[in-house]
């Protein structure tokens, strides 16, 4: 796919997530880790007007000087910005307007795209689409929140999902003790935390060739694995105690059934799906409440073209950090992953909202172990 | 007036505030005490919805099971509700269903109207158009809150407000000690909490004529009345220092010049408008820095008469107590007044943004002594 | 009484309430209001030192400059200090050391007393008694929580404590409408907040003339009135269930019976005893539960000589709000009542943890009204 | 050494530790990660007494049944508990009467040794005593801690502290790449976490042969390291703006030149000590400003007989988790180590305050990232 047509791929894909969203849907954030959805509607493309058009596009004019302000993430190095916690009291700018502004930069992108780019220009634009990539993943797990937890619970879509279905003959796959080379080297685009391939001695050990069901969890629940300190981190059984969690996210126990809120609206648990929305907490508890354990982000690697994945992120029981002879891009680029190596855990795979095209066996997913509005479930290793 | 075109004047009034607002506006709650607009247009609806059509018009059905969940503000007596500091993370209802849901509500209203009402009923109705013209004053304010906490500052309107005039030849009124009746007597409506007109024995007493301008404010500022903590409460003090007060609310010092936020977007100071958005912390400091004090507010009743009122609410040194005699009256509507009578200091008078008709010079207002998002200013007394 | 003895007796008091405590006792700080015992004896000691010791005692050095830091409670006035919540951090300057401070003090309080006294200089130095006296009952209800907060429950004293006796014949004092007289005008020491005596208009009412029993409020508990928020203020009704409350401070129910923490350690609740240790919140709850009231400030002055108080505090409805004409007085004898003058209710009477000499009718007590580690109880109007 | 010996050499360097302590020093908690020396004391001996006699000393008798309660850390498998930050709230049992128990359980745990030992026995005395040691470290951590945030900086000794020298005579030493066994494989005791010892591939790598010390550090603070997010973590950043950190703990700037507060009181900063007291973020921003960073747990224990270690705990790059194999034991002892896996950092070494006989090359320390109490200091890796 050439850059001008997979710029205005991914753009699009972005506008039609949001399709379906009232306008008061674009606007809430009812938890410090969601965003509103216009505002990410108008982050990644702050993001392509900032590293790319005032860099590169000459002659180019900041569209509103205000917008740095409004939609700046986390980049220190380029200015002040609205603090995380008040994305959701911004009224303005609209939704109309934001539109806008995607508009008034995707005429320029296109101008410039439609000169001679230059491989470092080119460099840029394609992280500006992977950045809008997971942004994208960002928007779907946002959406499902604000939905989800409204208490109406309105659908975001009629269509019914697919049917999850097991697709190994064998249970368990063995991975034999030995040198494995873990990282990406090949000549696509991959962030910077997956450079660096180099080899990880690794242990004899077993991989699931399944992820663990809403059945096999609900298992867990039903004999007591919340109530039961032995199976915990004491960090996860202060947060289990603190937060009265019974249950994965989304999971209501109505007149004696266990319903899950979808996107098509509160449905009762489908029992053969993988169970999804789990902490690492419940993740690692339930590994312990079964005598086993959470891989390595090493051994999964090694051992991932022994099962399929990608119906949901997978816990690894690694921290992310970094690989050896990781070293942060100058700029404000560097602070894209470098900085967040501490108090994380990395998963692997990839889910049902990831973007086509976006994932990959080398990928580095991470977030801090309590959250669990992403998908994220359970593969079991011994 | 008769009661239907009552009825129907403020609750046109309502939406006539919210006209100007993009969606987006109705939506937000960027600190616990400021509603969102839909919020209030919803709540002022299920107050009679609940409150009159429910109990009092045949066949009445409610129009949706979980508005009730979704509006109710604080009537422990009328169930469950949505804690308050979630209000801006509902996306749904949307601003769209709740104006069908006011005009459905507003249909029965005219219908049950248009037949005989009872002494009892008519009380009730009154009681909600005032409670309604109460949710009118918090719009103005909420949305000058959220508009006014943008970062672009966006204008409600582009009329020009009107200059405030100094009214009065003398600058202070003498009032000779004695017994003054204080409290409502008359025949139209009056909340519970000015019931049971009462003695009150006052000292002789002088009152400013006129409200503490800007300017003069100005002056408390420049020399320092933010630094020096002889002039406050200890609370004040902790206040001050805890939260960086050094101006009113909405007051920003933008290259040597004090700007303050006004409906027409942020505007210098006018110095000869009385000074408000304070809380009583600094209302009360101003006081003590000129060596005077707050007025009673059996004070300010007693000397109302001799001074003009009316363009902002005035703190008082009186806590919000019961009157002698006071008594809740039975189910939810004894929870309007009473429960709230503690920590909360009375403001008398009424403001710019009061709705008309609204006033009385026997209203007691009430707020904690550290908000200032109401229209509230300060007036002398020695 | 010379001062000279006065001085001395105060002083010696003190001292001998410390006197069955362990070293270990002096020194922590279980919740922020409470202070731990060898700060009481060190700050009492600093105020003697720093306000007439240092003023007026030629030739007088300080005892050790870091005191100051260490024992300044709240006077803005004398400098920076310990913050209140760190005090139990201290453990340093040690017991010990504190006494040699109090009998270097008091050596030279005794020579400064045995010279010539000013007018002047006696006002302050009754003050410091007063000021003094008023921590002997702070010493009292902190070592009760100290103890009383320690899972092992220990003893303070193993000698009994009187049983309390009904005095009244009739339960209701009936007090006529009218004028009366409020506040201090006597030629002995009063503080500056019941000064100026000032006619206030009271309403036909009646009081009680015993407080309430254990008994009777055992049946509020048993009743529900915790369980049920149409008892209480919106305030105390969260403040009942954030901290979940069930019941007085200090009372514990223990295989079906109940038990409160005594300085006897842990005795049965005796039913005949008036019910102390209760909220402001409680207290109206009762009230409010018996279809009846708390009286004011006011009405408790007027029908004092109907009744016997002094075995608790009695909350009144009251706020605590200068008398008319009150005025700080300058410097830091000035922060001693004016600027708690908000959120506070007044409380009447005294308690027998009171030091001798040291209760009068006119006496203005305050907290905040959630608080109940001291003595506090409750005497109904209607 | 036989095992009667090594622990009563162990149980009177406890005491030893605690012997200048003024009373009230070993009551007060500044901070939740501190506890007061009382609680350390008791324990220490709980654990014997819980673990080893109540299971195995045939005839013994529990010496308080408050006791469990009491001293118990974080045992879930053991029953309630005083929580963490009550700690220094409790007076009782005083520091006599933990002597007291000290000795009792001493008596009988010598009574035990006197008698056969079987392996299990043993293993678990064992434990007890490194158990023990652990609270030394933590002993002397806490005391420096409790009497250097005392505004009078109170000495622990007088004794002055050997000064540090330079032992080596390259700066860098270079490690080569290759598959290095890692972990504990002897026959003395170890810790479950250091078990299991196992082959890691490590990459060619530099690692310093010095620490860095104070006149280095002084140099980053100097440089502005603390007002340059480039060199920190996100959440390092956070926690430098949130706390106001402007320097290592205990360092204090005073008329123009820095001191830090040592046993010996406040002394000047030593420039060639060692840098201490410093946070996994400090450390690693530390690194990231020489362009360099800190060693990984494995690439420490592959290069420790290139350096002279064990003046300071040494930060390290890796996040605290389950060696290959790691397996946690049944029942209480099961809690020792595995549930803290998750969030914390690895550091490598031992301080000036480890007790004799407790270092191990492979031995595993760990704490939260944001923590500096203990002897924390930086060695770099490249």
């Amino acid at each position: 796919m050439n850059l001008l047509t997979q710029y205005k791929t991914v753009r699009q894909l972005t506008e039609s997530i949001c399709k379906p969203l009232q306008k008061e849907d674009y606007v809430v954030q009812p938890v410090v880790d969601v965003s509103p959805p216009k505002w990410h509607l108008g982050h990644t493309t702050w993001f392509f007007e900032t590293l790319i058009l005032k860099a590169h596009a000459k002659g180019y004019t900041e569209y509103d000087t205000n917008f740095n302000f409004v939609f700046n993430s986390y980049y220190e190095s380029l200015g002040a910005r609205v603090i995380r916690t008040q994305r959701g009291n911004l009224s303005r700018p609209t939704v109309d307007e934001i539109y806008l502004y995607r508009a008034h930069v995707d005429k320029a992108m296109e101008q410039l795209l439609a000169g001679p780019v230059s491989r470092e220009l080119e460099t840029l634009i394609v992280l500006g689409c992977n950045h809008e990539q997971q942004h994208q993943e960002l928007l779907w797990t946002d959406i499902k929140y604000i939905l989800g937890h409204n208490p109406l619970f309105p659908a975001y879509s009629d269509q019914p999902p697919k049917a999850h279905r097991k697709t190994s003959r064998s249970p368990l796959a063995q991975i034999q003790e030995g040198l494995y080379d873990i990282g990406y080297d090949g000549d696509d685009f991959c962030y910077d935390n997956e450079q660096n391939r180099h080899p990880v001695y690794i242990q004899d050990f077993m991989m699931a060739t399944e992820l663990v069901t809403n059945e096999e969890y609900l298992a867990f629940i039903n004999e007591g694995g919340y109530k039961n300190f032995v199976h915990w981190h004491a960090e996860g059984w202060d947060w289990v105690r603190n937060n009265n969690i019974e249950a994965p996210l989304y999971w209501h126990f109505i007149e004696g059934q266990w319903f899950n809120y979808t996107l098509q609206g509160l449905q009762p648990v489908r029992m053969d799906d993988p169970v999804i929305h789990v902490s690492y907490y419940e993740a690692a508890a339930y590994a312990a409440w079964q005598g086993k354990r959470l891989p390595t982000e090493f051994e999964w690697e090694a051992a991932a073209d022994r099962f399929t994945w990608g119906a949901c992120w997978e816990w690894t029981e690694s921290a992310y950090l970094p690989y050896p002879g990781f070293t942060r891009a100058e700029g404000a680029v560097g602070e894209y992953n470098g900085k967040f190596m501490v108090n994380q855990k990395v998963l692997r795979g990839a889910s049902a909202f990831t973007s086509p095209g976006h994932a990959r066996v080398t990928y580095r997913n991470f977030f801090h172990p309590h959250l669990r509005w992403q998908l994220t479930g359970i593969r079991l290793a011994q």
